[in-house]
C-alpha cells in the first residue's frame, strides 16, 4: 500500500492510496477520509462510497461537501475506484463500459473477467485491507451514486450481516432492464440474463425478508429518471417484499453532486444512527 | 447573458452565465449561486469570490462546500473567471501568466492590454451586471484564494466604500516581491516597478488609514507560504499604518480546496456580520 496524497481537512485527514489487487490483479487506488476522532485506541465506522460512472476515487471526496458531518460524528468514508484501471486493463471507448464503469460485478466475459471483479473487490478484499491498516472499526455502512447507488444496495443486500445500513443517491435501481444495465451486463456477465438477476437490486430487494435499513434520495429533474433509474421498480420491490425503505424524490434535483452536497448531510446521520455501537 | 447551466442546490440556484465583455472585449462566463431567500422583494447581499491560478468559475462552486451556510445565511455568492479566454485571447503556455491567471490587474503592455483588464471587470463591469440582472442588493463583500486572495486584498483596499468586508485565504500578500507576482507584473505592467505598487496587498495597507474589516486564514504547510504568498509582510504593513486585521495561521494545512473548505463556513459567517443591514 502505497500513499499518494495526504491532506488536513476539517481537523480529519483526507489520503489517497494505491495498492496492488489480487482479485482485480492490477494497482487500484482509494480515498479514505479519517475523523479528527480516529485513533489505534478509537477505532471509527466506516461509509463506503461507491461512485458513478466515469468517476475515481476524487469526485465525491472533493465535491460532496461530506467532512464537516463525519469530522462532526467521527465517521470514516472510504471511495475506491469505480473500476480497474491501467494500460493493460481491458477498456472500451464508450464512457458506459470499461475503465471507469466497472458496474460492482464480477465479470465472467473475456476480455473483462481478468481485472473487473469489482464486487469481490469491494466486499471482501478492499473492507479486510481498511480494517486492517487504519483506525476503523469493523462496523461498516454503503453509499453511492447512480451506478455506485446501484453497487451499494446490491453488496448491501447480498451481504446482509456485513453492513449496518445501505443509502443511495440516484440509483440504477433495475439494471437488467435499463441501458446502461443491459450493456454492461451482456459485456461483462454474458448473454444469459438469468446470470444478471443477482446484480438487480430489485430483484434482490423483491426476493428478500429483511434488509438493512435503506435510505434514497432521487431528482425529480435527473435527466437519467425514468431511462436509466427506474426507482418505482424498487419501491414495487419492497412493497412486495414486505421490506420498508425510504424513497424521497427530491423536487428540483438533478443527478449532479450539488444534489449530492445538498442532503449528504442526512445520508450520513442516517447511517451513523446504525453504526453507532 | 446567456445562460449556460442551471442546477438546484441546497434550495438555491447555481447558474452559470457568458456574457460579452466591454472591458475585456470578449466571452466572459461568470458563475452565481442564488440562496432561497433571494428575490425580487428581498434582495441578499453578495459575496464575490476570486479564484486562484489555473482556476475557471468552477472551482470554487464544486469544492468549497460554500453553499449550505449561504443559503443559511441569505448569502448570493458570485464566482468570475480569473481571466479573459478564447482563441483570440493572449496566451501563455506556463499555468502563471495569461489565460487562466490574469491576477485582477488592468494590463498596459501588449499583447496582454487588449482584453487583460480584470481589476475594471471585477470592481466596475461585473457588480454592475450582477445588480442589473440578479436578485441582490448591492451590499457586496470579496473573497477569494491565492491569486484570487491578493485580488480580492487590493480591489477591496483601492475601493473601500464599495466592499463592506474582505477574507482571503492564502493571499499572494506582495506580489511584487515574489516569483508569481514579478512574472505577472513584468508581462502585464511592464518593468517599471512603480508601476506595480497599486495592485500590491501590503504596499496599500501599509499606506492606508482605515480599511474594511479582514480575516485572512493561512495553512502553515502551505508549500507556497514562503516563496510566494508572505502574509508576514501584510502583517507588518497592517501594523505599520495601525489598521487592524485577522491573520490566522491554520496549523497542518495546505494550499488546497480542502483548507478551503474547512474554513469557508467561518469566512461566511464574518462577511454576514457587515453585509446584513
Amino acid at each position: 500500500m502505497e500513499m499518494v496524497s495526504e491532506t488536513k481537512v476539517w481537523d480529519g485527514l483526507h489520503q489517497q492510496f494505491t495498492h496492488s489487487s489480487s482479485r482485480c490483479q492490477c494497482d487500484m487506488r482509494f480515498a479514505v477520509f479519517l475523523p479528527p476522532q480516529a485513533s489505534q485506541n478509537n477505532r471509527v465506522p466506516v461509509v463506503y462510497w461507491l461512485s458513478g460512472l466515469t468517476c475515481t476515487d476524487e469526485n465525491f471526496m472533493q465535491k460532496a461537501g461530506a467532512f464537516r458531518t463525519a469530522a462532526e460524528l467521527g465517521i470514516a468514508i472510504v471511495a475506491p475506484d469505480t473500476s480497474p484501471r491501467g494500460e493493460s486493463v481491458a477498456d472500451d471507448e464508450s464512457y458506459d463500459l470499461g475503465q471507469g464503469a466497472g458496474f460492482y460485478v464480477n465479470a465472467t466475459q473475456a476480455p473483462w473477467s481478468q481485472h473487473f471483479q469489482m464486487y469481490d473487490y469491494i466486499t471482501h478484499e478492499l473492507p479486510a485491507l481498511i480494517e486492517a491498516n487504519f483506525p476503523v472499526s469493523n462496523r461498516k455502512s454503503l453509499a453511492g451514486h447512480s451506478m455506485g447507488g446501484h453497487g451499494a444496495l446490491v453488496i448491501g443486500l447480498s451481504n446482509m450481516s456485513q453492513y449496518q445500513s445501505i443509502s443511495a443517491f440516484s440509483p440504477i435501481s433495475n439494471p437488467t432492464q435499463c441501458p446502461w444495465g443491459k450493456k454492461a451486463f451482456t459485456a461483462y456477465l454474458g448473454a444469459n440474463q438469468s446470470e444478471w438477476q443477482e446484480y438487480d437490486a430489485s430483484h434482490l430487494l423483491a426476493n428478500c425478508h429483511l434488509a438493512p435499513p435503506i435510505l434514497i434520495d432521487q431528482g425529480d429533474r435527473d435527466t437519467f429518471l425514468k431511462e436509466q433509474l427506474k426507482p418505482e421498480t424498487l419501491q414495487s420491490a419492497a412493497t412486495k417484499s414486505g421490506v420498508n425503505i425510504t424513497l424521497r424524490m427530491q423536487p428540483g434535483y438533478d443527478h449532479s453532486y450539488y444534489f449530492i452536497q445538498t442532503f449528504i448531510d442526512e445520508h450520513l446521520r442516517f447511517h451513523y444512527q446504525y453504526l453507532r455501537q
